[in-house]
């Protein structure tokens, strides 16, 4: 017998499978056109993040195996993204260009059953959301290699929206120079965070040449675009803008370097049951009066994820505090906390509570 | 009763389906995974285009609804794609940088659960399955608006893979200038096809500005890039490369614009039932040969679904001829017709019958 001869029967057991999968993916669409109807009376929300999130969760729990978890939360998410499409595409924006990482951040939150809005810069994105041209928003919020992104932090001080998700997607570095070979090179810029996280594979390749730390990846890229001597170690993407020459591509030695999104909208999702809160505080002297602002969440034990501090570039304050904690700002000792929080604070803004990235 | 009371038995009626369709693709997957012992006595492939094309299309024949045709398309490739992972995660070489469109190709063609391959050009691509590194690569092959990839066409023509498959994206042009705004242009630059793709949308908010056809759309990036008074039209990151601003994103009339991507493998698919043949042919004198080269289709009935002839710039020939037609090289017309055509032709290479894209 030959090997197709012993597939055939079960490549036929695969197409009933199938078959019965395809009717029941149906009858989940026709029941989530009834939760459509019952949504639309009421002018409820198409997308509820808590809710597919509470799905996602429930089918890696459940998922018996042989199959990965992971790869049957991306089943589900385009299951999911399909029968909302049956109420309406939701409209999400982006920073373009159309084909770079930041539109496979949405299909990564959203599935691909959606419409996509690419923008130009941020601000775009939250005027076009804000304006109601797009329902979310997706905006980078931190680089895992370089830090927050300033911009998305300003505008999320003075938006009207709020966070109802975050994700991270992975983010490659390579080593580029403009001739594409390291000929003639004699120093190697990248952001300190990168060179750092680049440093094994440096060591083992290119232990004699300087490594020069730099404002941003993006700066290195720029520097080795006019500095024939100059390599950058930054995204390709940044190499592309500058014409860079590839000389070795994925050279960090974390291969889960991440940059870190936030979807923002005008909806504010209820609690999931695992959920992450951020906020932005202020008070008017920050050596002395941060420890004491944040003695509530220990108070109340709630668990501080993230806290970064920067300088104000508006508002009136000299430094804004970026909390995230765990848990939904609904859930009883989150709210405690946060309602202490509030009356220490001289600026008190809640960013949005949305379900933890999975 | 409220919303959320009202949605309860609908939620409950959701989960237990989805229970079912978890069920079901853990079993699907237990008998991939038997197909997959089979075929690994016989160092069958891992990969099967013919057959995931016919059960993809199997999936959009039989579909009841209310879920949309491709849609229902998505979700079974992502099934497809993680039953294969079981086996192994195929390896696939594209065009980088990490997170462009290429990408984004690769995902369409093979789902997610697979280990990409971010290449610096399409030598290397080739070179990487070539030698094994990578079971396939995906090779940009022709842009709607501006042609022929030609040195994808160049390394068709001396490679010893064969295209195993092909697909295509849709691709957005967009207005941009060095400063991001229309102030002081005197003329929009883009590649003809780009500029006639534009002309209603430039006809409405351009009407008193020159157009100036150049060579590729790159090219109108590139001049936009060091004159302010001339704007661009093209790909935005072509755009982001030459580090101009967004005056307006999708200006093109059509929204189908698209690039075609080959895929390039070891494999030579089987027949699927829907299937093309591209092939390359050369004739020594190009003005009165060409007509009787092609004879042979139409005596065999088989249709040609493309055409172009390109001026040889490796080899011994004036031109080649790169051929698609329907069917598969072991359909019987499809073979009479190629036996009798590389009679005729002075050189002849068949690159490869694969399913007919999606």
């Amino acid at each position: 017998m030959n090997t197709d001869d012993k597939l055939k029967p079960l490549r036929e057991q695969i197409d009933a499978i199938d078959a019965q999968i395809l009717d029941l993916l149906n009858r989940r669409a026709r029941v989530a056109q009834e939760v459509g109807h019952i949504k639309a009376e009421t002018n409820a929300p198409v997308f509820r993040p808590e809710r597919e999130a509470q799905v996602l969760r429930k089918v890696a729990e459940r998922n018996p195996g042989p199959l990965d978890g992971g790869d049957v939360q991306t089943i589900f998410r385009e299951i999911m993204s399909s029968c909302r499409a049956l109420e309406r595409r939701v409209a999400v924006a982006y920073l373009g260009p159309t084909g770079t990482f930041t539109e496979q951040a949405v299909y990564q939150q959203f599935g691909h059953a959606i419409e996509g809005i690419s923008c130009a810069s941020i601000d775009e994105i939250f005027r076009s959301v804000e304006a109601g041209t797009a329902d979310f928003g997706v905006v980078p919020i931190e680089n895992s290699s370089e830090g927050a992104i300033n911009r998305t932090l300003d505008l999320l001080l003075q938006t009207t929206l709020s966070i109802s998700g975050e994700l991270s997607i992975p983010v490659h570095h390579s080593l580029m120079t403009k001739s594409g070979t390291m000929d003639g090179v004699t120093r190697i810029c990248a952001h300190s965070q990168a060179l750092a996280q680049c440093q094994v594979w440096l060591n083992q390749n290119y232990p004699n040449i300087e490594r020069q730390a730099v404002a941003s990846n993006g700066e290195a890229a720029r520097i080795a675009s006019e500095d024939p001597t100059a390599a950058a170690i930054a995204g390709e993407i940044a190499g592309q803008r500058y014409n860079l020459g590839i000389v070795k591509a994925h050279v960090q030695d974390d291969p889960h370097n991440r940059t870190r999104f936030a979807v923002v909208g005008r909806l504010q999702p209820a609690p999931s049951g695992k959920d992450q809160t951020s906020l932005v505080l202020a008070v008017p002297n920050k050596a002395g009066a941060v420890y004491n602002l944040l003695a509530p969440l220990s108070k109340h034990g709630v668990s501080m994820t993230r806290f970064e501090s920067r300088p104000a570039r508006i508002g009136t304050w000299e430094y804004y505090f970026y909390v995230d904690v765990e848990g939904h700002a609904q859930d009883e000792k989150v709210a405690a906390a946060l309602a202490e929080l509030k009356q220490n604070a001289a600026f008190f803004k809640l960013l949005g509570s949305y379900p933890f990235s999975l």
